[in-house]
């Protein structure tokens, strides 16, 4: 099953809202989400945070995190799960942000590095992966990442759903 | 050419900027516009309102707009681009309502029943469409209809932009 139509038993099965604050993924969480009919039930919106302005003024990430820590990194993925449920007074969510390519690596931060939050509750995760794609096509590496995120995403949040009580 | 790539041109030539209001289409269209590698030189950002509260909170729609003519409307479509340029502060904006089904019509709007706002600079224009589709499976009509929004949504943008002087 696809985890967006999982995502739909659970959330309404526990009467639970959903928003979704995405920087590398641009939209494509909430689009996934969206594709399965009904999700109006649960699913009140998404921020596509892309420039930092945006996560800033809208997320309410702080200026602080973003240039101690940059853009891509654990503590800007947490702000923004944390800024999206507020802003949409939701009880979860989901973030993304990471460096799609085929530009915007750093020495630290390899094409790929990606982090993505996920809180149900009280409780909120961050994690960590690198997405690798071996598409001969540059700029299919970077949507195939982006795809991938998208999808580790929704999962990882089912899975968070299915660890609670 | 696939619109988003005429538009990441049509943008970077003219120095503009773009955001995106989306109820329907869930995400489709900002994901579209990160496709291309670049997008963070043009793309703000863009909020997927798919509850009328996030419509309100955080696109500023009027209530009254939303009671007297509905979230699928041609006054609601104008209030969401007008309002996402306000707040991601862009010269550009694209939103899309309507009913991507298989529920929520009524006796007035049917199944595929669309609003897309386009804005650039002063100007702001809705057009209406209903997107048929033929698939015959529900779900997959659902999400066709909602890609044929996203893509039209790009093409619109373009128009107006080569309308420029």
């Amino acid at each position: 099953m696809k985890p967006e139509v999982e995502l739909k038993e659970l959330l309404l099965k526990k009467r639970l809202k959903l928003s979704t604050a995405e920087s590398c993924t641009g939209g494509l969480v909430a689009a996934r989400i969206v594709n399965v009919p009904g999700s109006s039930e649960y699913f009140m919106g998404g921020v596509v945070a892309y420039d930092n302005s945006i996560k800033m003024k809208v997320l309410n990430v702080s200026p602080e995190t973003l240039l101690k820590f940059g853009a891509v990194s654990e503590e800007t993925a947490k702000e923004m799960v944390l800024g999206v449920k507020k802003l949409m007074n939701t009880e979860c969510a989901i973030s993304t942000t990471g460096i799609a390519g085929p530009t915007g690596e750093t020495p630290e931060k390899p094409v790929g590095l990606t982090y993505i939050g996920v809180s149900v509750g009280d409780r909120v995760e961050v994690f960590k992966f690198i997405f690798e794609d071996k598409d001969p096509d540059e700029v299919a590496r970077r949507n195939n990442r982006r795809r991938k995120t998208a999808k580790k995403a929704l999962k990882l949040l089912v899975q968070m759903l299915k660890e609670e009580k």
